[in-house]
């Protein structure tokens, strides 16, 4: 059967978009058809507004300011010698959810497996280098990775590549997850919280 | 923290959308963002596309023809005698894809738990009222609608608003697992339940 040109690019669109599948994808394109003229043009509108988002140039976060920096860069009450490198900015915002983080961050991007940072990474981690260097050593660098095989891996490389520009370069504890519970928690956790006992 | 206005706009648009939860929104929209310009400005043009889509005069489903009907009610090939009736256009798709069936369709849209069809359904309804009393009773009505409790109720509903316009009024053989959805059911099931249409 064949399906108007329009709404076959929309499902092959959205097909594309992480975790949504050729079926959900049709489902999403009939359910905006179904919405009509308004909400299609809608949501078409708030995709081009989101064109208008800057990239802070100090942590690569996103921002509206007039200026180049983002909210918290330029935020004199957080620790600006303190600095948390996350992938990803859904990371950031879950981190900075807590309320408990008075530093501020420095984006990196989704590293490769392979451990080898694309172009742009290396142009992004120059960027803190140079940062470092000029206000002098940062009193402690967060290695905001995953508690995986592959983050400890990323983290490993990272600290590497800032070795000696901050005093102290630490990662995010790791122990048991607030809520869980002990029967169920892998030896790798539970380890983990035996040692870092507080 | 407060995010850029667009792209807090962009995930409660992206909530809102059929099984798409807030986290997910948010890790969509990140990813449109760090897709880039042209990522964003495509998908919001293939949106845009979307409102050229035209729906047929005769059966309610979208086609692109310079006049008013889809190429299946235009089709000379196909019985037009014969009105598969369904709710949904993925319904209509997943029964078309079988290829195991020759007549027409009819999209009467969702209808409420409550059986009391919306006014525009009743102008639908309307319309293939007319269309089967001026071409004369249809051989067969066969109601598409889901192997469910609520899919019977409807049935019956519809049975009773075409009551005299149709030769025979049937449902789609219980071929179908009681319980199921049509969209999920794969192409044997299907094409069984059309073949053995009760």
């Amino acid at each position: 059967m064949i399906l108007p040109q329009p709404i076959r690019d929309l499902i092959d669109h959205l097909s594309e978009l992480p975790s949504i599948g050729p079926r959900q994808a049709t489902r999403l394109a009939f359910y905006l058809l179904g919405e009509g003229r308004g909400a299609v043009k809608h949501l078409s509108l708030t995709l081009a507004e989101l064109l208008k988002v800057k990239v802070c140039a100090r942590c690569f976060f996103i921002h509206q300011n007039s200026d180049e920096f983002c909210g918290i860069c330029r935020d004199p009450n957080r620790d600006q010698l303190t600095v948390l490198i996350t992938e990803k900015e859904t990371d950031l915002i879950s981190l900075e959810k807590t309320g408990r983080y008075r530093g501020r961050y420095f984006l990196i991007g989704e590293i490769p497996r392979t451990g080898v940072l694309e172009n742009w990474q290396k142009d992004r981690l120059g960027v803190l280098k140079k940062d470092l260097q000029t206000a002098g050593q940062a009193k402690e660098v967060i290695l905001g990775f995953n508690p995986t095989a592959i983050g400890d891996f990323h983290a490993a490389i990272l600290k590497k590549e800032l070795d000696g520009l901050a005093e102290k370069i630490s990662r995010l504890g790791r122990g048991l997850p607030t809520g869980g519970e002990i029967e169920f928690a892998d030896d790798e956790t539970l380890g983990a919280s035996l040692e870092r006992r507080s």
